[in-house]
């Protein structure tokens, strides 16, 4: 039996968009307009990639996905937040995301601000939800630890580092550090909440872990080598921007060639950490071959 | 034996000013300006309301007030970066706060954003922690109500309202709605998530529920007054600006002197909220007396 990870995906991403519907539905009441522009960045489109992440480690673990689901979306809800506060004006200025307009152009800046501001409000409601066969204690940690992992210290901070450094020479710690914070930490506790939830041993949530870590770079380097190679439709938003701002790149620091080599190093690396899982670690496994797989 | 309301406030400040301080420490690590900016806003100043109202409400069900003391920061975080957002150019736009520049003045507007949205993750880092002699399914009921009455339909969602009704004619119907949900939804979850913490019966926290969504009213209208008939030093920001806004408040619906009573109607009726409580309710008394005793 071949695993087929194209129908994987396709199932996983469906999955993730109804709960999104289902956890977000449209306003019944005011204020719409807010609703309105949540619903529109949340379902807008996207690779799911973080709560499809979260739903795979807590299926390695040995659980069944849907203890898994409340924390998936609370993912996309952080991670669509980021996205929208990060292409502001005051910010990275973007009209484009996702091949459609950024929110703050199809809505204003303003709500924009709050969509965002309610997203991640939203998602700490959902991640508080009593999941059936997990521990109160466990959620709880969970949730401190997905607090810790979005902000200062991690995802908000890692932005922050991102913006000092514009017009900085950056070297290729200075880099990873922006990179380790501003995606990795959002990636790495999908997986580590996934595996978390699923029931895993301390030392299954730990490999799991660096797992995460391991693709959070991986693709991220991905990411770069597709701002110098790739083209704006399958980015859905303008290449070359990176070159433009004159920010540091995985391929200007290292060169093409070897910004490939050590995607695919991390990649082999995350995939030695699957070993001895009590469930399906192969979804894992073509989940972290396909980060890298946009780039060939 | 009288109650030194006074000396109460100060030494309530004094405490929870200690823990934010200690809950958020300076930054011996990047992102220094981050740190910086979210320490600067959080420790501006301010009467912390919030955090009071429920260190007061978990003593009132007769537990100490260390208990509520993680989530008393909490919404001093959460009540911080939502006028660090309000305060934004494409919101308010305002210049001044507690008689200080606004964070985006002090810092810029990209860095206040982030600094908003790094105060909001943290407040739900800090809910989370684990509370000796509180139930961890309790804890994950209160961060569920807690995003719920910050978020959409709750103190986002009032902001949003408030924005939308700008230029429009409001009657007091809809200027209600919006207070309920910009002011009101935090300071009754200050109320409830304190009573509820202090392992107060549903019924006791319903009671403080009750004397949270009345004091909330109060204090808006109060708030109102102020900006007809206050001076800028007693309110640390320019006075009138809703005037000159040209927005609805309650004086402008219902004339001063009506305002005036509306607001200590509500006072009179969150009193009547505090009957048969197992602690100390005195406090709770005086400081629904305080929030409009500003106004005489």
């Amino acid at each position: 039996m071949t695993f087929d990870f194209h129908a994987y995906l396709k199932s996983r991403k469906a999955l993730v968009e109804e709960a999104l519907d289902r956890l977000v539905p449209a306003a019944d009441r005011l204020p719409a307009r807010l609703n309105g522009a949540m619903r529109y960045s949340l379902l807008i489109g996207g690779k799911r990639l973080r709560p499809i992440l979260a739903l795979a480690a807590c299926e390695a673990v040995g659980a069944p996905l849907e203890r898994a689901m409340n924390f998936a979306a609370a993912l996309e809800c952080i991670h669509t937040y980021s996205l929208i506060h990060d292409d502001l004006p005051a910010m990275d200025d973007d009209d484009l995301r996702r091949g459609h307009p950024t929110c703050h152009k199809q809505y204003d800046e303003a709500t924009a601000i709050l969509a965002g501001d309610a997203l991640l409000t939203l998602a700490f409601e959902l991640a508080a939800r009593p999941v059936e066969e997990v521990r109160a204690e466990q959620q709880l940690a969970i949730i401190e630890k997905l607090s810790a992992a979005a902000g200062v210290h991690g995802m908000v901070g890692g932005q922050m580092l991102d913006m000092e450094a514009e017009g900085q020479e950056l070297d290729l710690p200075g880099l990873q550090n922006i990179h380790i914070h501003k995606t990795g930490a959002l990636i790495y506790i999908a997986c580590l909440g996934g595996a978390l939830l699923g029931g895993g041993t301390p030392e299954q949530a730990q490999q799991l872990k660096r797992y995460g870590e391991r693709i959070g770079l991986a693709f991220q380097i991905t990411d770069d080598i597709l701002d110098e190679v790739g083209d704006s439709l399958e980015m859905g938003k303008n290449v070359g921007a990176d070159r433009e701002h004159n920010k540091a790149t995985y391929p200007k620091l290292m060169g093409l060639a070897q910004a490939r080599q050590e995607a695919q190093r991390h990649i082999d690396e995350a995939i030695k950490c699957l070993h001895d899982l009590p469930g399906d670690a192969e979804p894992l496994r073509e989940l972290a071959r396909y980060i890298i797989s946009r780039t060939h």
